[in-house]
């Protein structure tokens, strides 16, 4: 994948996960969305860190606390290792792209 | 910052390094370019990883190897350790974002 904004999945009836690269331990990402989230009381609880960066679309996120993000192009989450989290919206509109760098959590 | 787009520093008559995240020796940084380069004959020859994402603007990097590269928004580029690069052009006419992620080597 040469170039993230434009060269987009054709199916997206599922959310796409593409492995950029995977190096010692780091993996960078890019997800690609149209409507999906995170199916509802279930949570991600990932065992490394995750930061997430959203490259273009619209997004909402939710956290165990209450808390919810949304994000625009440009917006940022951090989510530490075992941050309890969830997708609560994407745009049905239009594709969201966003990148994810995971990287393990603290010894 | 909070929107890695719309937030741009004031002063560009330098480039501007802002770190994003630091942790567990991963290191996530925006850099802001206004036509600056690697100053001629200078390489970049880091110890680190490095893979840098182009968000917004033009700019053009160059290898030791004399192969070049152009960039623009969606582009990416991976610099292994050691790879020695220099930024050849980065447009004048309007700022440049590069998302840089950087991570320890090989031991």
């Amino acid at each position: 994948m040469n170039n993230l904004l434009t060269e987009l999945p054709e199916n997206l009836t599922g959310e796409v996960f593409q492995t950029i690269i995977e190096n010692k331990g780091v993996k960078i990402e890019r997800i690609t969305s149209l409507g999906q989230v995170t199916p509802a009381g279930e949570w991600y609880d990932q065992p490394q860190n995750e930061w997430v960066l959203l490259l273009q679309g619209r997004a909402r996120l939710a956290f165990e606390d209450g808390r919810e993000q949304s994000l625009q192009p440009g917006d940022h989450a951090w989510l530490p290792a075992h941050c309890r989290h969830r997708v609560s919206w994407t745009d049905p509109d239009q594709p969201t792209l966003w990148l994810a760098v995971h990287w393990p959590r603290p010894e």
